[in-house]
């Protein structure tokens, strides 16, 4: 089938390339008019403008929308909403937020255009290895373009079957799924993105605990301002982090593509030195643990694991000054200099 | 070479049994006569005490324990520190306290005997996945048993090489890796546990968000007591769990080990109806923690993994009645019944 | 001044009472006839409509709304914006989310009233011990009827003046304070209560770990599946949390409001065996995790306790199941009951 | 009675000064001779080494040690084994670890001297406001020096009597308490400050909400690495938070001795600026963790707490590098800059 494609950064040039791979025609369109014309080298046809992109493909359309979240999306969906004709389809398959989606969806329906939210996960690495697609919207929609997703999802050979499972392999198995109404694509990937956070926190976190595991061999202060080490003689290992991880890539309960990035990034570089540990986030963690909060359910890793990027960008100052000056206050404790 | 093995657990024989399947020879022990029989049966020389397991065996003998930690592997270690001879190696395999390993050692070098600590990591799925093995200990009595460690891990094609590494592989790529000294194995598998501990949490927060992404469409209390849902129709979505764990399994960022097991428990057991929700530790996670406190560095995530079992396990339950308690003496709330 | 009341509940009559007592007039209303008639027989001027109450006020009126947030403040601000007349004052003492001021405001102000938003802190104990108020809105609105703030609060005698401060007391000496434009003064109080979950939870959670400081003396479990304790020797304490809650009201370093009345449910019920531990919360606590958020400052401790009140109300349960599912997948591990 | 005093610093000198105040006599002993000088000046009788401050009192001896927990309190403990005779009662007042108490406990019992664990609080305000005392040993030892517990205490006046109790005031109204057997005091002491280092966390984290309330009027950053603000209009806020902590302190919920310290410092200076905010942590906060995850009971907030001072050394610095460098490598994402 035909698929317009808007926006040929990283992600979207690449799910071009899946989608032409397995057969489908691709009219692609960017601001930035050399990604244009570096996809019309690779087959797609290269547009100029929205009106042009809707122009030269033949209806229903189907266009996937790859541009940053927020106010870039909805002027692209208001946009898209002139130059398209009812019955056809708008894929956003950037960071939205889901509750953008609602809008979206509205501004859309009410031209008797289809919008499917499109959670996609896969980053620098989806090219070879496949997205993992996470779709909201209308079912009918869904399954019309269903042989793109198709495309650009892993396939079922990317995993061992599940126990239990045989026979026609499920969407599921093939990387992507229908998960519910408008916005449901993107609730599921802001979720993905939470449990992101706390697993990559949790890897950190074990790892600073053995980066550290030699603390009993370092000079010690000891003073009334200063927590002593109660048994240096439990702490004198000095553990190479880069052979851990690299080990626990195999038979270990731990094994995941975030330890196999992890073990990448150690092994060319063992100290990370060129990293100041500025820590950033891009709006899905937060979303997260809005929704628990929202709901009313417990999430203190996810949590735990934002608020320790807040803190990495010293968000947290005004906080820590308050309680040195209790401490100065209650105690006469002055401040020491950091570690 | 030749190997005996004490504790023919779940662990243990099959421990013993990719060891045979590499050609070496192990002389197996057990308080259980039917699993000494069991494994004999396979292959094994069965015998019927330690005493009779170092006579059975030629030196400098390797003797691997695989009892439950505490008080049985001490007791183990007493019993061999009688039998064995100088220049033999003791392997605790088992999840030991990397702090007992130091007395376990020392008792062990009084008498020329070695001993290597040994993080074994694999679960039920070993015997065919192999085991992710964390060593510590003397170099040379890793040295002398290594063809042992080398048929119980998995070996370097059970994951794809890291980039930039090629050659002959590392002890690492092929699954089990010398640590450091004495603890320097436990220790490592420690924290590896820890980081399990985090990362099944972050993987349960994110479902439990997920199912319950329609509590706008379930009947809501709103009064003086209880914070309403400020905007329910962004909690309409009634979310398959199962299949959203089977479709991250290809693609996404959150793919790993953990969650193909969540995949298939959920597809065999939607609901979990089975389960309680009363889940146990044992140990790692906590002297993790306590890894983290002595070390001064923080582990928010790891911690709240561990503290989330604690409150499944109702230990809470005081300091909620007082939270209770203050409410209804400064506002008179009185507490509602659980939803 | 003469102040108009709508809300008669709790605290609404109780404000009233405090108001009158320096010499204001009140005129009051609420839904519950018996209640408007309990203030008139103590020399309020007792209506039956919000209209009854601006035809029985002299402009410009000053109309203080004390009823529940949320649907019924709106429609009650929505009904004082027909009745009132420009000039006029709404103060909104109730616990408003900050983010519909800014909507109640626009409303009101399209009809040039004036809205003050208005935190009000002291619960049941506020009739004696003073309200503590925090203001938001237009200046000139507060300092209009600053007066009734100044009954309301507790007044500069409440506390031993702060060092460094002398000569005619400051607002926030005398217990209210104009925080800024509109909505500042329920942030303020947002974050107040915010303060107030993680003090309350800091004492909850010290206090159960004395109340269960006896664990080495009670039979333990050690299996697989459970982590002994490793030094019961050190937890063989039957700590009075009555009495250590009693002893901490002089002279501590956490001598606060919260504590003595937790000194005081303990003291009656040292057991608190008439609470279940399921914990409310009223959505401050929520608000003010979701401005931390939004505003990328971490908030570990605020937000931990807010996650507290949520698994005292078992909504992690599904969580908790999956945590033992993965258990029973990668170990074999068996679920045991609670303890 | 007559009290020994071993140890002069901040709280030593200051105990002594409320023992003599009630007419006791003391006699004082610190390695610092101006220390001696000072309170000889003032009545006490100064001597020049633990074995005179034996010789210069009168059996049963009373003697309170006042050092540096850890190895001088031991040194301190072990020389008055020496010293003194059966009978005899030691109180160690200082912050020792409550574990450390059994071991002191059984050195002095071995000679027939009693050890009294006596957990002190007040800081340097205690010389006015009286010391909260939580003792721990044997009931008979704790009676007989009751007298000069009561001295220091702050007595039944320094704060209203809780409802329900009346007739003659118990220890814990005036301000010391028996709390149980050898190590109870200070174990009842180490909960209290991990109880301070919540409450101290939860407002510090409150002003800091109040703090960065203005975050919608700075210039933003939006680009794919930074979550954008999704409502700038709900952070328009320049919240005065010295004022803020000042009108708490008057009918609000968190009223409290820290809030008092934290109007006092946030007057005096607005900004904070004298403070770099490397908090320091004097090690009750770790151990009353470790407590919690001994017991297996949850403690999230404390945690929290002693974690967010961790972080504010930087020795988290490790893993937050190791974030980055998993963003980097899944998404290609770069570090930015901190703000």
């Amino acid at each position: 089938m035909q698929l317009g494609m808007i926006g040929l950064g990283r992600m979207g040039a690449n799910l071009v390339r899946r989608v032409m791979r397995d057969g489908h025609q691709c009219v692609v369109f960017d601001r930035d008019a050399d990604a244009v014309h570096a996809l019309a080298d690779e087959g797609a046809t290269g547009v100029s403008s929205t009106a042009e992109l809707a122009a030269a493909m033949t209806g229903p359309r189907a266009v996937w929308v790859m541009v940053p979240a927020g106010a870039v999306t909805t002027s692209v969906i208001d946009e898209l909403a002139e130059v398209l004709s009812p019955g056809d389809i708008v894929i956003d398959g950037g960071n939205s937020y889901y509750r953008d989606d609602l809008t979206h969806a509205k501004t859309l329906s009410e031209k008797g255009i289809h919008l499917l939210d499109c959670g996609t996960s896969g980053g620098v690495w989806g090219r070879d290895r496949g997205y993992c697609l996470m779709v909201g919207g209308d079912a009918d929609a869904f399954a019309a373009v269903e042989s793109v997703f198709a495309s650009i999802a892993p396939g079922v050979d990317a995993a061992a079957r599940t126990p239990g499972r045989d026979g026609e392999p499920a969407r599921s198995e093939r990387g992507y799924l229908h998960c519910g109404p408008s916005g449901a694509g993107h609730f599921v990937k802001m979720v993905h993105n939470g449990i992101e956070y706390g697993m990559m926190a949790a890897l950190a976190e074990g790892l600073n605990i053995l980066h550290n595991a030699d603390i009993g061999t370092r000079p010690s202060e000891s003073d009334a301002e200063t927590a002593p080490l109660d048994h240096p003689e439990y702490y004198r290992y000095d553990i190479d982090v880069a052979e851990v991880s690299e080990v626990w890539r195999r038979g270990s309960v731990v094994e995941s593509w975030l330890l196999d990035l992890t073990a990448s990034a150690l092994h060319s570089s063992p100290d990370l030195s060129e990293f100041t540990g500025h820590v950033s986030d891009s709006g899905e963690g937060r979303w997260t643990a809005i929704a628990a909060i929202d709901e009313g359910v417990p999430a203190p890793v996810l949590t735990a694991a934002l608020y320790s990027r807040f803190a990495s960008r010293d968000l947290d100052q005004f906080a820590d000054k308050a309680l040195s000056a209790m401490r100065k206050q209650f105690g006469g404790h002055d401040e020491k200099p950091a570690q």
